[in-house]
């Protein structure tokens, strides 16, 4: 009822009652369930053209509730709540050497930032109704443990456990998953792509992840871990990555890959070394870039061919309409789209390749936080009843 | 209704409307629909252990209504006719050489058969539900048309069109689907491994071909292109593949690479040339194998070992719980399997490989057509009014 609500817009108890075929007391009475959970509330009367008594209008007060999306990454943590209607109320990004720290101390961190954005939504007199937190990596999602994410270096991190050790208010549902399956999330519910029910997500950042729409659902596989496009081996003759193996895509199109071949003279050490500090390179090769550097064309067509060439595997594997290129591929997006369409229009299968296009998403970094605020909104406009309010209105 | 009836087996009408919610009047009236059309029967009272008349209860009655499914190959077609109840009427496999013969001769051969099989329905008393036909190519499903179909040299095939042409009736809808897509889907319903929601099927033959359930729904894509695995390139320094890309999973697991490797002595020309006769190049690989040539130990070890490279791309994007061998992979599947096993391991997802098993097809080589019929019987189980009952049975 809440969702037909919030989907249809104002309406009358007895429209409410037609459209879900539930009778007019089990309306009335759920209604009243809602007003005081602060879901819905009554926009006056609602002239329907017809005879007889106006009736009231309901309408999804989505302001009262909230919903939180935070994000772990290698060098930031950022959070992003926002109310049921999907208004975002608080947008928060923290530097965080996330890669450099124990998990422990990046979890104090992780904390700190979903207390303090917590504390925000008590102010504004908001009842948070769950946090979804977004990590680079496998993600047991039953107990909200980090399987592994080899770029923040976690192995068996009990994510859920540890918030809910946090002072967070036991009644708050805590969920974990994977950054690229929820901001894959995010850019179908509310991208540029909206609404395109094939379409592969992948985000540029020291690592390289994937989420998967498909048939307009995410793509789980058995285990949730479906979409780890990162460490595909594509060159059996290539080089080492960091998780042991070799000649996977994290290698030719991972940000250490670029930084290495536009900036060799920043390239101290391998892997994790590399991007210390991933914003600074980055912004360092867009001035070089700026200034006319040639190493910095050459690396990004080159990163651009290696991205087209993966993206060929993917168009075969899932037939998508789009890939939506996340974090610094967005940054790149004019040289490496040109670059990166040349080579999957070579390697592609021809009927898939021809219909499918990449688009730099304009979400920005926030579009894991944003797609795991917005489970947190699925999830409550699927069942209220999880929600208890903490600040009730005054009641009559 | 009648999903009802298949699925729970003989039962009441009064039964029927509680389960289904229909009234006693509505279920009545469509149970005399159905035995018009042959697709229910009376079994004889049912003693339900009430008091009162006995309730007669009613059964699916496959057995009047059949499904076709028919696959081209490269040297064969097959046929597999079976009821609704999915028994196995018609069995029939022509060895045909379409990768030598043009369409248009490939397609007289298909119609015969077609025509053939449903003559052998008509003389059961059978009458066919629909005909599904299995290509090994990327098929446009709305059409019934191949957009190609690389090792039967097709392009822009208009197959569903020129056997409406050839006396079937057209009352008799067809389809045309990838066939590895419908093996995926008899793997699910009827193989060894039938419900397990998230696995991967692979056509071993001249191509290698994919379907992928994921989450228990077959994996279309945007355009039912998804799951072309044979052309992904996992290799940018290998050998040129007959598509004209260099380094595709076919020319490393494909029957050429097979008989090149094993039987150097047979492997004439390239590509297609090598299998002409698909059979009889793998009877004669068996046959050297018995007599112990280590050639034929080492590349069926080789052969292993990319498809566990392969694999383990296929794990981590789609987290299968298994992965199906079918066709030639599944004859040699004893020393395949060990070999691409240690590969898969090496290469992929901790996490997804540790869960995620090879398992031999026990459907033959007939999987394909197996899965074509079975489209038949779940659209005839769907909607049941599109069945225009041939031989109906004596009223009253």
């Amino acid at each position: 009822m809440l969702r037909h609500v919030s989907v249809s817009g104002p309406c009358s108890r007895s429209a409410v009652a037609l459209a879900t075929g539930l009778n007019k007391t089990t309306v009335t009475s759920l209604v009243s369930e809602l007003q005081a959970r602060g879901l819905v509330m009554e926009t006056g009367p609602q002239h329907a053209g017809s005879v007889g008594r106006p009736s009231v209008a309901l309408a999804l007060d989505g302001s009262r509730v909230g919903a939180l999306g935070v994000e772990v990454n290698v060098d930031y943590i950022a959070a992003i709540a926002t109310d049921l209607a999907g208004r975002v109320l608080v947008d928060r990004r923290v530097g965080f050497d996330a890669m450099g720290s124990s998990p422990e101390r990046s979890l104090d961190e992780l904390a700190l930032v979903v207390e303090k954005t917590l504390a925000d939504l008590d102010r504004l007199g908001v009842t948070p109704a769950g946090v979804t937190v977004a990590i680079p990596g496998l993600i047991d999602t039953i107990t909200g443990t980090v399987v592994v994410a080899p770029n923040l270096g976690w192995h068996g991190v009990a994510v859920a456990e540890r918030l809910s050790q946090a002072g967070i208010r036991p009644d708050i549902p805590i969920v974990v998953d994977n950054d690229a399956n929820l901001a894959a999330l995010a850019e179908y519910t509310s991208g540029s792509e909206a609404g395109t029910s094939d379409l592969v997500y992948l985000t540029g950042e020291v690592g390289v992840g994937g989420g998967v729409i498909s048939g307009g659902r995410l793509l789980g596989g058995a285990d949730g871990f479906a979409g780890e496009v990162g460490h595909i081996m594509v060159d059996p003759a290539g080089e080492p990555c960091r998780c042991g193996r070799v000649g996977c895509w994290e290698t030719k199109v991972g940000l250490a890959a670029l930084v290495r071949m536009a900036t060799p003279d920043r390239a101290y050490g391998m892997g994790r070394q590399i991007v210390r500090d991933p914003e600074e390179r980055l912004a360092e090769i867009e001035q070089r870039r700026a200034e006319g550097d040639p190493r910095v064309e050459a690396a990004i067509a080159e990163v651009g061919r290696w991205l087209g060439l993966g993206a060929s595997v993917l168009v075969n594997l899932f037939n998508p309409r789009v890939i939506v290129l996340g974090g610094y591929f967005a940054r790149l997006a004019d040289r490496l789209i040109p670059a990166a369409r040349q080579e999957l229009t070579r390697l592609g299968m021809t009927g898939a390749v021809e219909r499918c296009r990449f688009v730099a998403s304009d979400l920005g970094f926030g579009a894991a936080a944003r797609g795991a605020a917005g489970v947190v909104v699925e999830r409550a406009l699927s069942d209220p009843t999880a929600i208890s309010i903490r600040h009730p209105l005054p009641s009559g």
